[in-house]
């Protein structure tokens, strides 16, 4: 272990005692009949993503009150250099719909960049754990394939529909290079791809609450991740997202977005 | 019980049987890499499709030798008016990238019409089982919702690229007729219809094995199931599929499919 991955162990165990504490609620509003809010964007909120969040702020607040926290339903609380980002239900047109692969998405960031983070799966119990120079899946390791070539590349996005205007063609022209492009899946497609079963997703309209912890779970398995330029995710990133298994895969998928 | 319900009882016993001797082959093949053959129609085929299905073909000709046979991997075994449909994996381009919603199909038809079908999910452990008057999800009875109206709709559908032709303006008209399209899936999307989670699927393409198990689920469980023209399904269709939660949502479906 480096230093640093030493410095990041008490987080990350903190962090998994979120999403330990965040499962069995997802899991009891998971599949009954919700209240369901439709927020100014559209996308859809149900009572387990105010409740879970709201849990999760508590108990960072109780053993990190001089971090800041930024969540996907109650916004901003400003702190130190730390900040918790978390998203409690990531796929909540999934979880409304009664698909199993919705996340929950935790993750810390330092000085603006997520230096560690979580996938957590509550209904198949999977999870995925990021950090410095290492990822975990369900406890063991997990690494991104060795696919280096856009044609034989397995591309995953979560919809067709979440591309737009100009990102249409880059979309289609990206994803039809590759050898078998699929949809659906969310948060759940990075972890594949953590895991060497998928080598590229194309993403865009991401809020940093559901990117974010993305960051340290690909990297720590030895993918690349960055927006649409190549440019590190943080905070303040337009919403696209690009991930890899390789850095060839992921410098072919760049030269595709920017031709 | 009626008496069709009794009669169909050995068979749903036995189609049960078949999908618990299914699931522990397709689990020791998932997520560990295979050698992939390209068939002629380019899907991609695994060992463990063609592993699954010699083992559920023999342990049907040792039960039921009278019995006609029609498997995905291998064909047509004449019988007597019984015929079982397997599909031992269905979403194999999910099976291929880890993804963990495919299923095994399995269906008993007599005189070519389905009246008894399950599906499997062997990687989340759950299972469809679809008769004459009743269709139960792991043990417990399934129920579509009372969505009535195409506006107020959860539609799913595996992927926009199965719609080729004029079926992709058919597809997007009756789609973005509904409150939410989703991507994704496979056979678990109507599974989804059966337990009241989606209200709406639109398929193309699709062979009988992949269909005929789905039948007596989504018709079990108080929904409509048909070709996109109304009729019943059958060993003949052309592939085309249409599954609603309720006959006033299936008539609005077919009534944009057929302008």
């Amino acid at each position: 272990m480096t230093t640093f991955e030493h410095f990041a162990e008490p987080y990350v165990h903190f962090a998994a005692e979120l999403a330990d504490a965040a499962r069995p609620l997802a899991l009891s509003y998971f599949r009954t009949p919700l209240e369901i809010v439709s927020k100014l964007d559209e996308s859809p909120v149900t009572i387990a993503d105010r409740t879970i969040e709201q849990h999760l702020r508590a108990l960072i607040q109780a053993r990190f009150p001089e971090h800041g926290i930024y969540g996907e339903e109650f916004g901003i609380k400003e702190g130190n250099a730390f900040t918790w980002v978390l998203d409690p239900i990531d796929g909540t047109k999934s979880f409304i719909t009664g698909f199993p692969l919705f996340g929950t998405l935790i993750s810390l960031t330092m000085d603006e960049k997520p230096f560690c983070g979580l996938i957590d799966v509550p209904a198949t119990g999977e999870r995925w754990v990021g950090q410095p120079g290492h990822t975990s899946f369900s406890g063991s390791p997990a690494k991104t394939s060795m696919c280096e070539k856009l044609s034989e590349a397995r591309f995953y996005t979560t919809s067709p529909d979440m591309f737009t205007g100009d990102q249409v063609d880059r979309f289609e022209t990206l994803s039809r290079s590759t050898r078998l492009r699929r949809f659906g899946g969310d948060c759940y497609i990075y972890g594949l791809l953590a895991s060497g079963h998928c080598d590229l997703v194309l993403e865009t309209g991401l809020q940093p609450y559901d990117y974010m912890a993305l960051v340290p779970v690909i990297r720590g398995a030895g993918g690349c991740i960055s927006d649409w330029q190549g440019n590190d995710l943080s905070i303040h990133s337009n919403g696209q997202v690009v991930a890899s298994a390789t850095p060839e895969l992921h410098d072919q998928a760049l030269a595709l977005l920017n031709p």
